[in-house]
């Protein structure tokens, strides 16, 4: 080991002293679906934040440990509680994740928004997402009830808004559905590369999309060794999906055509995308707008070649990837990307988010590689 | 038991006691891969055939219960020999089943055809199947060897075109992707109901599709708990897709958008198909087509309401199961059909277009229903 | 077709004019689980019964096809009802199953044994398979309602004591995991050939048995791709296996080791049994006296050689497939045993016992092989 | 961010400028199968090596990310090469990991001991493991050709003989079931507190324990949905289990019924193992002795309360966990240890092994959490 490494390890022990000084608080509340159990993996590896307060419903009371024991090795975890209980310890946090449902979401958010002004929070639900307060009653089927503060939210994926993300207060983490079609598709219709008005996602997804809750549509027996479509043609995210495309070529009447399936895979969205050409536009061309808008980044990746994305490449990692295939039908071509939905569409996004509104590294707890097999 | 009953009791048994006599004799070559155990699934109980020769190649020699124990229970089945060694024992066999590589296939049935005139050959390859030898060669990339056998055979998808195959003495066993697409789209472009110059068939299909023989890409964990594309744009059901819409529409250059995808299940295709609504029509017409198509056929099934074709409901049968969504994209709509790749995609079809061709009730040796979970 | 098989066509055609008069009425009392849905897929092709009822609790006023489409194709099949409003009905049925909860099920089966007192009644469920009602108490909490019931009732498993079943009015139907160890073990104990002492149970079972009920446990993504034990020394099986066990060898003290454990299978059991010799016996001498016990069954089969059971042999059908290996500790041999818990480990063995006591062939209805992959 | 913090920060980026002079060069032998891969997941975010040579055979001349395009998203890796092509660059690194076929093992590492005798060698065959060349000959069928570095090989589980791998030269990585097994049985052993003659251990494990060679019986359909005892009485893991258990107790001639699984996961073994109490010991004082013995260890870990340990609590990470429950059969316990094969069964621990013999902390690169779901 070189002096200088030496003299690293040195300091770092010096740190490890006074560590939970210099450490950012955050909350998780709604602990205890996936995706706080996602963001706990990450958080809890993060060396500049403390995970201070868990919130549960149901399981509040229990040990963390208890409901996930893949963290039984970790002593310390906060217990799980109701967040009326811990409202003070959430308002005294730096950030708070919220992974509630909506509804729910627009409620306690208002609360901690007004006790707690500096506090930053990151909402991975779908209640900050829609922009057009009409809109959000039409596909939620009741009125917003924090509608100043859907307007003062920021929906963020870094890739593509990353200014706007850095002073957020309220930050809209991005459906996972949302954050695979807009990766490949926003700098294509910004390009004017493809037309808006004929675009087909063809969604895959694994399973943990669905929650934790028991429902029997997600029960092993009823998931396993198949595969079949659902909420064609009025899934929630696809508002989110052409809210978003249409910001991204200055149209606000985009509609596309957006069907997922569920499959039997635990994590992933492989999305596959048909898209009409402009301007003579092909294939190739639009891969070099893809991979002249990446190029930099560390967490969206082109394959080369003809090497096409499965949800396996990018598995528990942050990872978005993707590729463009010139169609046999003229003037197409066939887009796939490929995401874990609880990373990139997720927990993951959320960490991001979070590493810029407080001034870290992006990729700070998220030099995670993909598992394979 | 009703002395009816008891007659027919009495009747079996004694039909028993001379039961092989009157059975047709069946080969099939190819019987060490997934789609000959399924015909062996199926011939074995069938009442009116006797299953007389197995061929395999690397497998020669073995006992068929050595590589499928399943079978293990039975007696008496014939043991696997090379197809060379027992040429004139399938000669003399009423049908022959071909379950082989494509390119073998030409050669074998070649010489089948011109020593046993009489004997009723259903192909499971796709050696058959496109009627222009010019676009044999580019997708196969050689020549056809018998192209007069190509014209003469018979393309058959029961409910599609029934008369045909009653006759037929080679028959081209449709390929499991072209079926799944064939059942819903050929009655809507024969009814002018959609547009033949926008299709795109999103297809997602079980692991059995790949064959038996170990490839490193159909390993569990290649496939386990991911999805993705492959083939797009160049797999080689296409063509077939192509020439049987383009039949169905008395058109010669149909060319549709069909993306394969591989995933995690063992039986099972299901396509997404979006198609453009033509003379304003709209997605409640094409189901009505497709009801007034089907409402007497019984391995074809237009399902009720909302309710979208599983994978899971069809699960080992015969059948075909399929929906019609409208899409939000005005004048667009969305088709989902399922099917079991190895039985309406494969064996289960041959056996269905055995029984035309032999004079059997159509589904006899067929009424298998799903196996859920 | 000869002469013969045309008489029996026209038989057979005439019987289908008058089939529902000879027809033996059947009710199915829980039918919305898989071991009711399991029970329609094999009595709606049974050529000697016509299911009349179907009873659920939260489903009731559905049609079955809503909760299972896959009998989408199906037409005519009754509605889903409360077994209360179907009392009537039920009580003028031939038999009746019952897939319903313990506790619910003794005082069903009380109300139906007193009413209808020709009702043949097949319990799925445990509440009549325990013989000692001190046992019963201890195992579910709570004193046994129906004792003289209790008493009545035959415990049956066809290959083991066939004649019992003939006469019984009440029929135990075994679960799952007892009849894969009994299959094996009744014979090996009654031949003296193992000892009763030391038998070790180590099963794995697929996500099915677990129901259909929405629990957390058995969602996709907890049961998928990992593995675990569960209810170790405190299974509800034990003491029926111990139970039967002990009747064999005439001890009423045997103890023996049970190990469940859930894997993401969707149907199948497989036990692995670790048992010590008597005797001077050797693992041959145990294959053969299962050999010589199972020669002419048509349901239980030991493997040639050295073939392992694998739960795939067998899936779907109402097989029991085994074998005996030497182990490497002197003394001792290991048994291997799968069946389809749905099938041979519910449901298909209840057939089996339906069939002898109407009279029937045993195998009628369950002619169905094994569905690979 | 504190004072404290900005200065580790100035420091980190002085190091990176520095970085690869004072990092370790470690060469993968076999670095295209599953351990390889998964070498490199690890090695290649470790922060004080750098992975220098990647040898494969078939795959020589592919860039690594050909063969796992989830790497693809990373530059600078090097190259697959023929081992004989890079024998120079590997003498010249500080470590070799090798992951190769057993008996090609023992050509190349003789070569490399020889030429290289500073090189630190980690070997995950298994022909290093066993310490007697004729209890190798009997079970690999020919003579080990190197039987002095044989000798000299040390048999490395850190948390068991930590002491020993710190000055190895040539370690032999254990194997996946021995390392399960080693982990609850050695210390209670060492104890007294379990009999050495009465020892079941049935093996539960994923996948990727076969390997990524092409075979038939990995092939996804005939793994999935599924499961089967393979190598009963014969896994060649048996003798590696049996001398380390002998050394723990000291007796040459401990025999163990090791029956290993296959089942559908990708990653993971679960062995459930049946112990005989000895001395009047109890379930809870096994627990007791696991609890103190792994109190320090940060990979080993002894659940609270009754959970039992499930493949899905440790996938993706180093950790093994475990606990003991009272058999119902007097003077028996059962144990249950999960670990993934690929991590503590293999490259993890070689990981662990490495830190160990560089001086570098044990968990440098392998704080890595479970993935789950």
């Amino acid at each position: 080991m070189s002096l200088c490494r030496l003299l690293l390890a040195v300091v770092a022990a010096l740190l490890l002293l006074n560590a939970s000084e210099g450490l950012k608080n955050v909350a998780i509340l709604g602990a205890s679906g996936y995706t706080g159990a996602e963001l706990m993996r990450l958080l809890h590896n993060h060396p500049e934040v403390n995970v201070q307060v868990l919130t549960a419903d149901r399981s509040a009371g229990q040990e963390f440990k208890t409901i996930y024991p893949q963290f039984s090795y970790k002593s310390n975890l906060p217990k799980l509680s109701k967040w009326e209980d811990s409202k003070n310890e959430i308002t005294k946090c730096d950030v708070a994740f919220c992974c509630l449902p909506h509804g729910t979401t627009q409620e306690i958010i208002s609360t901690l928004a007004n006790e707690a002004p500096k506090l930053k929070i990151i909402d991975l639900s779908a209640d900050f997402r829609l922009k057009d307060v009409n809109e959000y009653e039409k596909w939620y089927g009741k009125a917003h009830t924090a509608p100043k503060l859907q307007t003062e939210a920021v929906y963020g994926i870094p890739e593509i808004n990353r200014k706007d993300i850095k002073n957020a207060r309220i930050l809209a983490n991005p459906g996972c559905y949302p954050t695979a079609a807009q990766l490949p598709l926003v700098p294509l219709l910004q390009a004017g590369a493809i037309s808006s008005e004929d675009i087909i996602i063809d969604a895959k997804s694994g399973t943990t999309g669905a929650g934790r809750a028991p429902k029997e549509a997600f029960l092993f027996c009823e998931v396993a060794d198949g595969i079949h479509a659902y909420g064609v043609a009025s899934h929630r995210h696809a508002p989110e999906i052409e809210q978003q495309l249409g910001a991204a070529c200055n149209k606000n009447n985009v509609i596309v055509n957006f069907t997922p399936h569920l499959m039997p895979m635990s994590r992933g969205i492989l999305e596959t995308i048909y898209v009409k050409l402009t301007n003579g536009k092909t294939a190739a061309d639009l891969k070099n707008i893809l991979i002249e808008k990446y190029k930099d980044e560390q967490f969206v990746h082109v394959l080369d070649g003809a090497t096409l994305p499965q949800t396996r490449f990018i598995r528990g990692s942050n990872l978005c990837m993707m590729n463009v295939v010139q169609d046999r039908v003229p003037g197409r071509a066939i887009i796939v990307s490929a995401i874990d939905n609880l990373m990139k569409g997720a927990s993951g996004q959320a960490v991001q988010n979070m590493n810029i509104m407080l001034g870290f590294p992006e990729n700070m707890g998220l030099n995670i590689s993909p598992v394979f097999p």
